[in-house]
Parts: structure tokens; sequence; C-alpha cells
């Protein structure tokens, strides 16, 4: 695997699926492929769990990680082609890239988007510069409009539910619903689109999308999903539920809606099929979702975070595999 | 050990040490103990010689260490059960700490307190939370009330002392006094507490306590100590003494007393039996205790710093054995 | 090696120059010699290359480097000698180095001048401090005045691009021109000093530089070179050109100049012996020099940036063969 950005750059769900659940089952067993090897990981944006499960997947392959907070202990980057530097950017990107695609073997990066601009969030302009200039593998530790290693990681916490609960309830094919749910400020798209990406390129689950109105996510990534207004008609019958707050894409990057009836609650769960709970943390309890599902015996989301520690070492492995 | 929060996680002040002098003379010597092992260090506020000495006793005992400034790499924590999260808390403690659980064999933290509700700081919610919900041993880095590796250091300095001195008028039971002194702003009861708790739980050295009136410490920490508000009395014939600012307990956090007479200088330690003097750094000089005295042979205050190595490694090593 | 301050701590550049090179054919040679040794690399102001190629070298040489931003992690540190400490800084460096020293092997340290006094600045009193007061060898990462790594690196890409080369064109001395270049703030004279004294130190190139008027660096810097206000004069013929901005030395840290006709363009290049650029980065694109050149054929930028590491890794073997 020469760079993680989206699913397209997966040859196989299943089997990197099948392999970050053998690294859980044995964590050190590739000990040795990452012997003095180096990975940069870069943020120009905050992160807990994603920082954390690479470096430890890292060490799990006995390769170096060394993380480097870009807006805190660096300078505001270019990115720009042609920019005249006068401004507040202290170094651009075309030269900061190949510099650590030097001292790195792969380099792993998170950048947020702006949403003030969709077609600039849009069209991936900071990883893309990062991905041409570094001339190493990147792999995405969140874009603008993605975050895969997420959804990998909740591919991996779906199978290894369906493998360990062995519910007779749950159908060959379990339904799976994203719902949105309310939020104090407007959030990226990335980790619903990437959901949604990741849900229909599997295709081993029936896939719904719930929302207010006006909250539509862009078509390229829902295509394959059935997309409701009616959060009790998704949730019926619902084996999975994944609950994300996301913020307007027509008009981009607005907070239309706030209403807490679209918070997840145990009266709604009742009208699934018993389903697990999912969420991708940081959660706002009792805004998102509430106390009484998260404390409960549904939640899957420790599980789901602890998860990314395989999801990460799977993906590493692959890169690993192709230096 | 299954954490490390106050003295009464302490079978045995001695062996532990002893222990810690032991690491001292052959610091590789367990370096076998911690392979594979991994510790997380969370600093809700700022450290220099926590953070560092910690990051080498790890790594002397061949366990990894990763540091995790929570304030500044990640967000806002929320501790308070039932919390509507509609506010600048990004996160609840009960996802978080679960979470960096799975991550870490044990955990490390550091959490100052607020110095604007007693009862607040008193709880110790923050690293309660923490140890609630961890799943891990957890190791104070300093909490809202207590400083047990800056005490477990202070003993071992003194002990170190006691051994290498082999001062002939050193009482069999050396006098040990605890001075308040000025500083510029509010700070923690913490290390007093902690210094009050450990030296009174030690039980082989007589130990007062000076300062202001209505500076008290909280009682249950100083059980055992003599307390006056005459310095010079306190200071006659003392052996070690250990000074400190910490704001009023009582009326809670206030700075009543910033006069320069409870600065600790040579005319002062004349009145000791040739007193060692010991601080935790940092310290204000000139403010607290003078130049002369930290330039001069009495300071122990480097020794004591790196003497935090030990510490901590002591801590580690008793955790590591117990996973 | 002892320390590594400036370059009269080289005993003989050509021999440090061929070591990293060396170490550039064969990173791990010397994995073994920095076994359970600890370089503690502090930064009190912002680094991105001399950190992460600094970290690199140390892991190459088999030795663990821990960071500490002193600034953002840890607190404002407090220089003068006798200060009563009543302000805003938290720790002197009295207390503050031989603790570090204690915990570490070696320290490397960065920290930039404030350009508001000369004297203060050029007194060097921060590094200095820290020399005198840690106890263990102290490398800079760029001090008030000087960048000997920056200027090692250039020496080495220069020696390389020689070697590589095999240019007929070029003379037996090369001649390298250090040229000013527009900005848009107030920069140190480090990079500019540094590379000067390291440029006539070595003695096998034509050294020119050149400058608007009123921007002449300290002469202590500059013997032995050329200057002129004249750039295309100075450019006439280059073999390698070194493009830098500084603020004013004499009436100190401050900006006289801002012209574009400064700025290193293809225009400008046409004047030289087909010269290879050089910048020690971040860069201004379009404003110290555009985007054709340092996107073309004869920019080393990414090279010298690359060759970072085995600055670093020179240096510190040779601190490691002294403890």
């Amino acid at each position: 695997m020469k760079q993680f950005i989206s699913v397209k750059d997966v040859a196989n769900i299943n089997s990197i699926v099948e392999k970050a659940l053998a690294y859980k089952a044995n964590p050190l067993v590739d000990k040795a492929l990452g012997a003095d090897k180096r990975i940069g990981l870069l943020f120009l944006n905050p992160s807990l769990r994603t920082r954390l499960s690479t470096q430890v997947a890292a060490k799990n392959l006995g390769m170096e990680a060394i993380v480097f907070n870009v807006d805190k202990e660096g300078w505001a980057l270019e990115f720009e082609e042609g920019a005249i530097m006068s401004g507040n950017t202290v170094e651009h990107i075309k030269d900061a890239a190949p510099v650590m695609g030097e001292y790195f073997d792969m380099l792993a990066i998170r950048t947020f988007p702006g949403l003030q601009n969709r077609e600039d969030d849009y069209s991936e302009m900071y990883i893309s510069q990062f991905i041409k200039y570094a001339g190493v593998p990147v792999v995405s530790l969140e874009s603008a409009t993605l975050h895969p290693l997420q959804s990998l990681t909740d591919v991996i916490t779906i199978q290894e539910d369906l493998i360990n609960s062995q519910r007779s309830t749950v159908k060959s094919r379990p339904k799976v619903v994203l719902t949105w749910a309310p939020h104090v400020k407007a959030l990226p798209q990335c980790v619903a689109n990437s959901f949604a990406e990741w849900m229909t390129a599997w295709g081993e689950v029936d896939f719904v999308i719930t929302h207010p109105e006006d909250y539509e996510l862009a078509e390229k990534f829902t295509v394959g999903a059935t997309i409701t207004h009616n959060q009790d008609e998704a949730l019926k019958d619902a084996d999975y539920v994944y609950i994300k707050n996301w913020s307007t894409y027509n008009d981009y990057g607005k907070v239309y809606e706030n209403d807490p009836k679209w918070m997840m609650t145990n009266e709604k769960l009742a009208l699934t099929n018993n389903a697990k709970v999912m969420h991708c943390l940081p959660v706002r309890r009792n805004v998102e979702l509430s106390d009484e599902i998260l404390d409960g015996p549904n939640s899957l989301v420790t599980l789901e975070a602890s998860n990314r520690v395989w999801a990460a070492q799977a993906v590493l492995s692959e890169v690993l595999k192709s230096l």
C-alpha cells in the first residue's frame, strides 16, 4: 500500500480487517517488520486517539514514531501554488514536505477543513500537496473530507462484534444506521463521509443514513445508501447505530438544526434490534447521545476506540511492506 | 502496588527508599522488567522535573513512555457526572480514561487544583475519576492536594544525606522543619500537605511546621507534627529545612502574607544545626530563599531534583510488578 | 568535542565533513555508540528541521532523544544573576540547568535573540549560562548570534556537490556568495554570521558577502570575506549563492530595506557560473527568492535540509566520544 487516504487505497476490505484482528490477537507478531524505519506523525490539528493509537501501532511494529505538532511546535504552512509569501505563512508545503520525506520512511498527517469554502476543502489541497511533494508514502490521520483510519476501525469493530456476539437475531446482512445528532458547533463531514464510503464499499450490510432536511452529505460518498429524514423509521430493526454530528454540505459549514429530538436515547434504542451503539469520540454527552446509552451495555465506543490501534497497525504494516 | 496517589499506597517507606537508592547505584539493573510495557504520561498542567524524571525512569526500566499534554495537544476534559456537555469541555473523563487505559499498561497524570473551591479540590475529583475509569494502575504526577513522587524524593534525599554525611552532630532523630516562605502568587498546598504526610508517616524524624498565622494546612495531613508561628524557634537546631510557599487553606486559596521576613537567608540558617536546605523547585530566588543559600554548600536542591528519577523508578517498578 | 557552539569547537572542518558524509553513506554504522545515552533537546523557540534532524541523528547513533519545549510545556526561565524573582520568570537557569544536566548525558538547546538589545544578544548570555550550569556537554541548536549546525550542513552540502557534480567549470577555489534578501519581518543575524564564520574558517572557497548599505554584519564574523553593496557584481561567476535575510546589526534589529530588487531570480542567476542556490529554510517564496529558482535544477535547498541529519550525527558522535 503506497498511501492510505481513502477506502480506494484498500485492495480488499475483508482482508485488511482480518489482518487487524490478527494483530489484536497477537500485537507483537510483526515486531521486526519496522526495524530501523521511522514514521513522522504531523498534526496541523489536535488529536488524542488517532495520535496515541498510531504511536502504539508503530511501536508494536518495531518502528519509531516521531510526533510533530506543526501548528504548535512549528509554524503556519502555505499551500497555495505561486503564493507571494509576504503574509503570515512561514513555509511552503513544497519546501517542508520533501524535507520531511527525507527524514522519514513514511509520513502521517492530520489536517482539518476550514469549513469556510467548500471547494477548497473538498479539493483536499492540504493532503494532496503533502502527497505530491513528500516523496514517501502518506497516511491520512483525518483530512478535510475523510477519516479513513476511523472508518476502518468501525468496520473492524462491527466485524468483531458479529463474530463475538453470534447474535441469532442479527440478520445475515446486518442493518447499519448512520444517524445525525445535535452538537454545539459546526463540525466537519469527514467521519460521516468516510463511514458512508466504507459501509457501501464493504457491501456486507444494509446501510441507512438519517439526518434532518438539508443535511445531505456529498453524493459521491453516499451512493448505495438508503437516505431518510425520518430517524424513527431508520432506526427500526437496526443492528448497529452510528451517531455523528456534521454541519451542512450544500450551504456549506452551517448549523441549521440543533433539536434535542435527534439525540440518541434509550427510548429510541427501543426501536432497534437491540442495536449496538457506535461513536468515534470525542462525544458531547447528553447532547449527541445520552449517558444512559454510553454507560449501558449496548455501547461499543470504548471497544471502537481501542480498535484504533489494530486499524493503524494493519495499515502501517501494509505500507511498510511496500517500502 | 496498584496505584500511587499518596503515602497510603506504600506498604513500607523505608523499603521503597532503599529500592530507590539501589536504582541510583545501578540504574539499569531492571531494564528487562518493563519490556513491551507502556506508560502514558498525561499532563493537564505544565511540568519539567516530574515529566523528564519519569521519562528517564521508565526508560531505565525498559518501558516506553508516551507524553501527552492533554491541555495543549488535546482538549478540555469534563469531570462532572451527568453533565450536559453543551459548553467548552469536549470530552468526558468517562470516555477518555478507559480508552487511554486500553492503549497503556499504566497511566500517570498531573492535574492542579483550581484554588477556587476547596471542597472541589480536596475531593480530588480529577484523579479519582481517572482511577475510577482508567482500568489500569494510575500514578500521581501531582494532584489537587498531594505530590507524592516529590515527597518520596524528599525522604530519599534526607536518608541519602544522613548516610553520606555521617554528621556526628545529627541527632539519632534528626529535626526536620517545613517552613512557609513568601511567593508572588497563590500556590497549591500539595507539596506541603504531602511532605507533612510523608514525614509523619515515616516517623524517623522530629517534624516541625512553621508558617504565618492563618496559614494552617488541612489537619488530616499534619497530625503528629509540631506547629508554630515562630519561625526562629522552629529553625533552632534544625538538621533539615524544607522551604515552600502555599496559599491559605481555611479561607481557601488566598495570599494574606508576603513579608520578606519569612524568606530563608543565611542569617536564619545560623539558628539551625548547620541545616541542609531543601526545595522542590521551581524556586523564586530572593523571594522564597536567597541566592546565598541556593548557591551555598547547604543546598540540597539539585540533589533532590536528581533523585526524582530514582523515586519514579522505584514506584514504576512496583507498579510493573503488580501487572 | 565537549561543546558545539561555534566553528571554534571544531578541530578540523574537513574531517568532520568527511565524517558526516560517511554517516550519510552508512547511517547506522555507529548504532552502538549511544547505547544507554540520553540527549535532552530543549527548545525556547520553534524548530522543524533542527528538531527532527537531531532526533533522527540521535536515533541513528542508538541514543535516546527527549524533546522538551521549555516555552510551551514548561515556563519562563530567568537568566540574570542575582535577580529578585518577583516577576514573570518562574525558574532560574542556575536551578534548571544542573537538574537537566543530571537527567541527560548531553543537552542541546535552541534560543533566539530578542533583537531589542544588541549587547544582551551578542553576550550569548542564555547559552553561556546553560553551559556554565549544566555540567554536561551542550550543543547549540541555534543561539542568539550563531547557528553552527546549519553552517556545518552548508559546508557538507557544498563539499558533496563539488564531489558529485565534478563540474569542469568550477574553479579549484569555488566562489561562494552570501547575499542578503528581502523579508517581511526583522530576523536574527545568526545564519549569516555563522555561514560567514564557517566559510572563512574553512578557507577553501572565495567568499563574498553582498547586502544593502547599513546591513553590515558584526566584523568578528566576516574577517576574510569580500564585502560589497553591489549584488550584481558579487554574483558574477559565483558557483554557490546562499540567500538569507537579516536585520541590521549596527542600528540593532531594524528593517531598513525591503526592495524586491534584492530578491534572487533566474535573471540574476544568469550572472553566475550556473550557480547552485542555497537557503537554510524556512524560505518566504517570491519574497526572498523566486519559485522558478526553488523549483528549478539549481536549487540545493532540499539536499541541504536533508544533510542536517548527517551534520547533527557527526557532532553528536564527537560529543559521545568525549563522555
